[in-house]
This record gives C-alpha cells, structure tokens and sequence, in this order.
C-alpha cells in the first residue's frame, strides 16, 4: 500500500513538472559531465535545504524577484553552518562578505534578488532573525544577499522588491522540487543573450569518495559564448561577439550546497571550482560580471551553535586529498544549473517594450543530437 | 582689513571651539607622535573633504547616529574615486566591501551608522545617487556603509534610523571643523569602557616627502588597554581586564583619506597601517571587533570619470619607494583620531539605564603631566 | 635582395616547423575559440618576450628541465614590468608571490622547473640578476619560480637541474617560435593521462578593443577529463575517472603576458580568467594541482624604474571597463596553449621505466572530424 | 632528593643566564603588558618546541645565520600542524607562503636567514625532509624559510650561508632557553638603528581561558620610533626621522606558536595580531619592511597525518569567541621578543667597518626608570 501510494505522489510530481514546467536536459537525454546526479538533480537533494522564490511580475515594467536558500529548517542564528563566499569577480553589492570570510560561518538565510534591492534583503534577513524564538536578545546579525542586475527587463531604478517580498521567499521555502526559470531571483535575467533566470542541478559523489551530495542553485545573468554539453551552441547560431559590441556583461550567483562536512577553508576551494563549471558554459566572467559562490556545509555534525560552554568545538572535516570527487562535482553540477535555468526560461517583455528570447530550444537540440549529445 | 576680518573669524571658530564642545587632546599640549598636524587637526585638512553628522538622541534608549564622509562635492558616481577598504578584522557588517576591491574605486559617499541600519545607509546612498542630475540612467551602484555595535546604550534593535537620516547626515556634510565625541555615528558608541565616539586628526608630511596630508576619521567602539601618548593609562587605572571577564569587544572604523596621489593597490597598503595606530591607542582588535579601514585618495588628477571616451587612462601615483611618510602618517593621525574620540565624548545614560561614563578627564590629565607628556 | 633572404628563412623556419616539431592543432584546421591569434599564435607574439629551455634527458631517469619567458631584453630589475600572480590552487611551490603581491611588479625573468628544483631557480636568479652591470649594489632581489611535479617520469628527488641549468635556459632565450611539447620545464609533465609538456598560444584583440596581444605559455601536468575544441575526447575514450581511482593530481603553470598597458590590479584580474581557460579543457583544478597563473604587462610606457627622482610615477593603464575583450583572448589563449602542449608532446619512458604515452593524436583527429571540427 | 637536583639544574642554569647572556627585560623589573609569561619567557614555553641557531661571524664581512624553529620532535611532513602565515608587509622572499594557505598546515621546520640565503634554506629542507625514515617516496615538499636583510652589516651579495648551515640550525635545535641577540638569523639585524636580532617571549592565559601558552620568535630588522614599556626612547633621544632622510626599511619575521588547539583561519588571524604587538614598539611597517608572520599550533590532537585511511579528520579547534585572550598573548609576546632582541643584542661591526651600536641600555633603564617602569 505504502509503495502503491509513493508511486501514485511520484506520477503525479512527474506529471506536474512535464506538464507545468519546461522540460530540462535531462528530460532529453543530455548528460553534463560523468557524475551521477542526485534524485530532484537539485539543490534540494542535499538533505535539509530549502528553495522558496517570491516572483513579481506587475504591469509593462515589474520583471523581477527572491529567491531564497536555507540550509536547515531550524534556528540558523543558533545554529550556524559552516561557509565561504568566493569573489569569482567582485563587481557587485553582494551583503555579508567580510564576517563569512572571518569567522566562516553563516548565520542566515541567503537571499538572491535583484542589484538595487540588497538593502531590503538585509533588513529583511534581519527582521526574520531578531524575530525568532531564542533571539530576543540579539543585537547583530550578518545577512548574506546576494543579486544579480535584472535592469535591462525590470524597473530596477523603481525597487519594487520590499521586505515582505524577501520574508514571504523565505516562507514559501521547502524542500524538493525546485522550479526554474523566469521566477524568483531570475525573473528578470539575461543568460548568454537569452532569457537566463534560475537553475538548479546536484551530484552524488560515489561512495568510494564519501557518497555526499553537492547541489548547486544559480541565478544566471551573464554573457559569453554559449557551450551545452560541449556544443559550441553560440558559435553555431552565431549568437556571440568577437569585435565586442554585443555586451557580455551580467552576473552570476552560484549557491553550492554538500551535506560533506567542510570546514570554511575548504568551502571555499569549492566555491572556487563553481567557475570552472561557469567557464564550462562558456561564460567568461567579463569586468560587469559580479560572479560570487556561496558555499555552506548543511553536515548536522558541523553546526556551530551561538552559545557553548565548551570553548572547544570538535567538528568532523574532510581531508585535503579528499576534496577532488567533491571539486568535480561542483563544476559538473554548476555547469548544469546554469543550463537548466536556460532550458527553463522563457521569452519575457518586460520595461521600456525590451523583449529577451528564450533559447530556441528546437535549433539548440537539433545542434546537440548532430553532435551525438542527445541519446 | 582682510586680515582684520579674518583674524575676527579664527577667533570666533576658536571660541566656540572651546566653549561648545571639549578641549581636543593638543589643547592640553599633548602631542602624538612627531609628523605635523593639518590646520585643523581632522580629516577635513584634506582639500575638498566634508564631514556631515545625524545624532539620534530621543527617549530613554535612542542613542545612534550617522556620520557621512564625502571625498569631494561634486557627482561621485561620475568621477570616482580611487579607494580601498583593509579588512582589519572581518567580524562586522560593512557595505559595498568586494566592488571596492575588485574595481579599486568608491562611487558614493561613506556612510558610517550603527551595526543593524547598514541597510538603511546603503538603500539611502542607492536613492541619493539615482537622484543626482546625470545619473539618470544609472542602474547599479556600490554604497560603502560602516558600521559599529551601539547596542549597549541604544536600542539598536529597533532600528530607528531612517534613510532621512542618512541623507540629512549628507546634507549636513561641510568643510572644516568636525565635531568630535557623541555625535552621528559616534552618538552611542563605547571605547576602552570609555565614553567613545567619533575623533578625527590628520598629518602633513614634510615637503621633501611630497607635503601630503593625510586625515583620520574614525568611529570608536572597542576595548583593549588605553595608552594615551604612550602613557599606559588603562593600566594604571586597573581599568581592563587580564582574567578577561571584562568585555573587549565591539568595533572600530577608520576612514582615511589623502590628497597624495595613490592607486587602490597603495591605498591598500595605507588603510593597513591605520591599525597599528589602533594598536598604540591599547587597541587588541578581539574577536568581535569589526575593524575595518577604508582608504580614499581625494587628488583631483585621479578622479576616475564613470564614462570615458579613452579606454587608457594615464593617472599619476606614487611610487611603492615614496609610502613610508604616508604610512607614519596614516598611524599617528589613528592614534589621534581615536583618541579625540575619548577626549570629546561624554558620560552618557542610554538603554535600560545603562551608564558609560566619559574618560576622567582630570585623571587622565594628571597621569599624563607625571609623566612628563603635558608640556 | 632583403626580401628574398627574409623570405628563405621564413621558408627555411616554416619547413624546420613542420618536420623537426608535431603539428599543432592549427595545423589541422581546429580553431579554439573567436579571437584571432597573433602571427606566431605563441607567447612571443606579444613584443619583445623572449623565451629559453633548457632539456635534461640522460640515462633512465632523468626527464626534467627549465623554461624561462622574459619579458624585455632589459635589466628587468632596473625597469620592472607591472605583474600579479594568481593562486589558482596554492598547492605548489611557487617563488615570489608575496612581493609580486605587494608590490606589484616583477624583476627577474620567470622560470619554470619541477618542484624541488625552485630553489635552485631562485638562487640562479639570483645570480643572474647580481651579476647584471648597475646591479652592482643590489642586495635584495624577488625571483619568480614556478613548478610542477615531474616525478613519475623523472627522478625529481635527484634534483638533477643545476643552476647553470637554469642560467642556460634564460641564455637560451630569444624571441620567435616557441618549440612545444617535451622540452624544457614540460619534458617530464603528465596532462589528462597523456604526455603533457610546454604550449603556448596568442590572441591579438580587434583595433575597436585596443588591438593588444595576450600571449600565454603554459606547463601542463594536471589531470580531469579532457575536451578538445568543446569535444569530450576524454569521456568518449573512456580516459578519466568517475570513481576518482584513476589520478586527477598535477598541476599547471600559465604565464600570461600582454602589451596592453595594465596594472597589477588589472593584472590579477586577467590571471584569474586564465583559469576559465583551464576548465574549457576539462582542467578540475584537484586538491593536489598546483595551478598558478602569472601575469604580466610588457607595455614600454608602463615599466617601473627602480630608481627614480620623481616620487610620482605617471602611468598608463587601461579602464576596468576595457578589459573584457582581454578576458576572453586570455580564456582562448590558454586554452590552446595547454592543447597545444598536449599535440606536441611525444610518447616518453622514464623512471622505473614509466611510460606516458602521447594522445593518440590519429583518434583525437577523427573525433574532431565526427564533430566537425576540422574545417 | 629529585626536587634538589632539579633545583640545582635551575640555579646553573639561571648563573648561566646571567653571566653569559645579557639581561633581559624582566630581568630589570620591566614589565610588558598585563599577561603573565611562562617559565622562560620564551617560545620553547610551548610543549615540545624547539629552536636552533647557526651564527656566522667570520673575517671583517660576514655577519649573518640561520635559525630554526621546530613544533615538535617527530617527523614533521608525515605529522603536519596546523598553520598559517600572514602577510603584515609582503615586500620580502619568505618562501612556502601559498602551499600554506591553501592547505592549511606546515610540514617543515620554520627556517630564518637572511634575503639572500632564502633559497639554500630551501633547498636544505627539502634535503631534510626526503632523508628522513618515512620519506622515502615523498617527492613533494613544502618548505617554509622567512628572512630579513642584514646586507648593511653582511656581505649579503657573498651567500656565505651553506646548506650545511641550515642543517646545522636545525640540528641545534633544542628545547629550553633561547640564546638571544646576535646569534642565528639575528647575527647582522638591526633594529629601530639599534642592533637588533633575536628575540622571545611568552604569554600564558588563564585558567578561565583555556590556560594556553602563545611563544613568540622574533628576526628583528626594522625602524619606526622605539618604544619600550610604552615610554617614547626614540623620540627622547632624537633617534628617529620626522624628515624621512633615516631609513626606516628592514623587516621583522615574527614566528608565533601555540598549543591551543587552533585551525588555520584562526591561526591566521592570530598572525595579524603579531602587527599589532610590533606597533607597540613603535615599528611603521615601512615600505621595505617585509613583516611576516608564520602562526602554528602544536597541540598534539590538532596534527594532520600524511596518510591516513579516514578521510574525514575529527580535530578540535577553539571557537571564534574563545580567541580574544590569544590575541592579547600573541600582541604583548610579540611586543616583548622584540624588546628582548634588542636588550640581548650587542654593538656589532662588519662589512666596509660599519659599526652598528647596542641599544644604550643604561640611558634607556634611566628614562624607563624616571617613567616610573621599573619596580
């Protein structure tokens, strides 16, 4: 009985994301490098973490949103995890940097939104933490924000996004399917010319390497010259620059999550790797390109709580020759986030009439199934 | 005549210098270090620099504020300047940290407020530059925000400064004389148990060194063992901790700024230096104190301008050889600053009745003369 | 007359190319990239940079050497060149980082050797650089080494690289065609299983970009899954490891050199990307590959003299917003420059009568073809 | 009949002290700071440390050494230690700096000697290293070497130090009392235009804090304005330079040991702390001053095995809130070696007859006394 009704859940979530949702990669065949995926292929297959987005779609000229990540659903202030930030290129406002470097940790929720509306995912990071339960008496508190510029679709000069649109991301957060595309933090985005948005893929390293789970969130809004599965697909369509007037500017927001227990230093040797899974893309990381990697260790055994009495913490963490298996996962499942989130957006006009396409899917999977990458 | 007139104001400004606000730490012939003072022995020395303060004194418990430091009066956002920030020790919540590094240049004013109101400065600084004439088709900007923890005697939970107070503290920004102690973001601030605040000095080398002036701003809310002109003063006074029950924490911010002409790789260097002048003052930098220096260099030649029709830029700079003046400089003036700070601020009754009393002036003064520093 | 000796030795050079040395993957009609590459798509292409091996093959064992890339014919210590280095995975032993850092500059022409011959390189550059006419007073000099670990081929706990070794190279140093593969610090490397070794690649950017030359050199010795010209050729051979039993370690040096005026800041920025280029060949950078990019800027109007009268330097450099198009020639660059290294390597046998054998450039071809890749 | 001869062991080794060496600070009654020292006021307080100098004096012209710094007596590449270094001023040769940062721990004894010696001391350890019992397939090694420049007093250019002088260091090594002054790396120093050279000191925290003990090493080569116990020596004395002609260059390597247990980004921020104790001699982290500082934890249950069959590590680390009370340890040991070098050193004459005078310590124990510093 038991399975019979598993399975019935598990046709109808199948049935839900063919039907409502654009199909990804892998729904044709694609594979992106040579580790095997985890079961959603999403941030949320590492155990515990929760994706909620809050998307704003009004009039001509709103084209913009939150998305929200969460480690563990329990009190972050009080539970700390274990985190790095990486400056893959540092132009950009994202909020928290400096205390995650220092005391490598994380603290809150993270918040991905738009340029202009950092702020408003501070001090709405810092009302959802003073408010909990246990943190009466909380008097700082280090949100980590982090966006991408949507100004080119969205009214990013009006700032639309307001703290209840940050606080009601972080309630619409759950675990499992996470939906991509034009939504949350990536309403608004640009991806290599095409509609870019929000994307999500996971590994499972095997268990001669540990046997963790990497997943991978990004919000794409940047340029290059696009590669799926090794394809040179922008070179192809001719849909690139070399004499440099067609603007590869834009950013990208990775989020690497592993229930691996690291520790700050090597997170942020992972967050390192999340650019080679951007380069894989053909992203090329140009000087308007704020590419940030967050990486956090969900690992229960490595949370650092706020209060101790013992001022020695004994916390597991793999070590240095352990870190490879890991590494590839990173750059395999960042390239494929990055994909996804173009597989599932789709064409948008948006402020000022701008109209941004989505890739033409059809053209894209004829390219690839010429190149053998479609099985 | 003009002389006459003239003369009529230093007066007048050396009136109300003594009889407004407390005699500065020179007043009393107290010397720090051995490079001369600018004119007015603060940060606005420094050709073209404004300082601009918003205190929030209001009830029992609202005891915060906003200081904003403006490298020059025109469009920032159009002709940038070049900056660093030096993370001295991370544990705090600075704005606009990572831009700063990567593109080497400061595009608004520096805001300084109180730990949970970052946001509130930066989304202040995104509205004061989107309005600016010229800037109406800006879409990304970079606000540098500090911050240090007024928690003791403020209810900065209740986050009660506005993004109009951030402005006023723009507006009010001016030339010349800088008032010291609780005011603007100095307004609830704590240092060695002392009173803090805001202190300001500044140095001119010698002419064989270029003549430079170099201005200190800081904002004091840190603990350690307080030197005075090398006197150890804490000490003497049993007033610190070596079984460290006492607290030391909390923070310190150091602007600096310079009309020498230096690169951002140079100004990194400098903004380094400023705490080993937080060092003389007693400072430890703990673990919770968020010690961050951000370091501007304010010569015209240098302005970087927002759009240029020439992608190669020609600007002068100092070489790595011709630093060290500046270095003793930036130190001597910290010390200063900081001490200022003490020398300015008064006793003050906050939050739940909490009490910080003022440096003991005559105490203070006393040991200072025994040993020989009050000329 | 001068023409038709120019034109014999272009003829003569072109033939000796083609017999003496494997063909490059140009040579075959594969294009990496958009960019154009300069006339000699080498290193040298950027003006005035000499390069020199030096190639130690005796008896059984020894399978080592040195390479040095020289940016002027100069005294490089009197007129130092601008340069950063980037520490793509610091897990290598590296000579100089912590000056070129600080100071940004660069003052003995870089070598490159197996690990634990860096501080042999060090001492000869040192010597070089002392014995240097109007070096006669110099006292302290910074030299730049790099490595990677040879010691599967090569007896490399013999230390069998002498300084004269070292000093042969830079002698050996001149401008022109760069001989690839098995010579120099590239004879005994390993790269994605196959026999590694020296490659180097250029880009020239177009006239609406600057029109500057990058110049990159690489000595490959690392591992991943590797991709030709956006074909998995490793994952279609089979040749890699997804259970992580098959060795990814090794480690890669790129040395990047430009004629665009930059500075170090700049400098960093561009090293950074050379990274990307790395994973464009499937590169994972794994926790045992020391991968470090150094970069540097030969432009004349930006060397640094070490003595000067004038405290202020006035240098060119370019925008932050000029960069991108150096950015992706730097990608490009490096990318061909390891596969380069990778078509011109030859099967070699060393210690303990290890063999590597090299790519088996006929399969490789026909994959290209299938793809269609091969014009 | 034990505690007789111990303590007969005690008072030779305290005539020994006496009559040998000169006088050390405490030795006079002057305190540093308010943490109380260990047993010998020296690095070797930390358990199991050891350290080992090599002097050459030889002729009119070589003034110059070595000396070693080793965390425990095992085999130091099969059993790393936590590590990390921290760049105060970057302009100087320390090599092994990345390998470090990226991994975290030390595998070799820490070695000083002068700029140009640097490479020998290299190539010593890693001799060192590979002819150990274990190492015999160990073809990789990270060796650690600091140095200053005391070309003023040493024929620098002349690299009189051998490989078998570093070998020799190390093998002097020796736990107990360290000889100070000019012995080891010291021999050519010069300090605050003193003759300077080799320092230490100690600190234990309380109970209440853990009751660690943080030792300090220091190669003391560097300017500013001394001060010692907080009294302004060199401005009293007209030893220094307000108009820049004096030179302020030289460095300081300073090596700081504990047994907490620590992690790496905690024992780098210990590092940073080190700048601050040299602050507070009066040290300006001039230009040229290349001031390093190399952090180790030696406790036993912090070391990281070469090879183990676990991946994962379980290591204890103090928490981010414990560290204040190291922090202060680490200022006030650093202050301490500093002075202490310059209180051992003697009056030292070498190359072309430059003579370097010994700090005058009878005029310095008369201002120190009239500033009321001596019990």
């Amino acid at each position: 009985m038991r399975n019979r009704s598993f399975l019935s859940i598990l046709f109808l979530t199948l049935f839900f994301s063919l039907s409502a949702q654009e199909k990804r990669l892998r729904d044709y065949g694609i594979e992106i490098g040579v580790v095997k995926t985890g079961l959603l292929n999403a941030i949320t297959d590492v155990p515990g973490v929760m994706v909620g987005h809050q998307t704003l779609i009004k009039g001509d000229s709103i084209r913009t949103g939150v998305t929200a990540i969460i480690p563990h659903s329990g009190n972050l202030f009080q539970q700390k995890v274990p985190a790095a930030i990486y400056l893959g290129n540092g132009f950009g406002k994202l909020a928290g940097y400096s205390q995650v470097k220092e005391l490598g940790n994380l603290e809150t929720p993270i918040v991905l939104t738009n340029t202009l509306s950092v702020a408003t995912g501070v001090n709405a990071l810092v009302s959802h933490t003073l408010l909990l339960p246990e943190n009466e008496k909380v008097r700082s508190v280090n949100a980590v924000v982090g966006e991408t510029n949507d100004g080119y679709l969205n009214d990013i000069r009006g700032r639309h996004v307001t703290e209840k649109d940050i606080l009601q991301a972080i309630k619409n957060a759950k675990p499992g399917k996470v939906e991509e595309g034009n939504v949350g933090a990536g309403t608004g985005t640009i991806c290599f010319g095409f509609k870019g948005g929000i994307g999500t893929s996971s590994r499972v390293v095997p268990k001669n390497a540990g046997g963790y789970t990497v997943g991978v969130l990004a919000q794409t809004n940047f340029g290059g010259m696009l590669k799926i599965a090794s394809v040179d697909v922008g070179k192809q369509m001719g849909h690139y620059s070399d004499n440099f007037k067609y603007a590869t500017d834009g950013s990208c927001m990775m989020v690497v999550f592993t229930n691996a227990p690291l520790d700050s230093r090597n997170l942020e040797r992972l967050a390192k790797r999340a650019m080679l899974g951007l380069a894989r893309t053909g992203g090329i990381a140009s000087n308007g390109s704020g590419d940030y990697v967050i990486a956090v260790s969900t690992a229960k055994e490595c949370r650092i709580p706020y209060n101790s009495d013992n001022a020695v913490q004994t916390l597991p963490s793999l070590r240095n020759s352990a870190m490879t298996p890991l590494f590839l996962a990173t750059i395999e499942a960042t390239e494929e986030a990055i994909l996804n989130s173009l597989f599932a957006a789709q064409t948008m006009t948006g402020r000022n009439g701008h109209e941004i396409k989505a890739l033409p899917k059809k053209q894209v999977l004829e390219m690839l199934k010429a190149a053998g990458k479609i099985r």
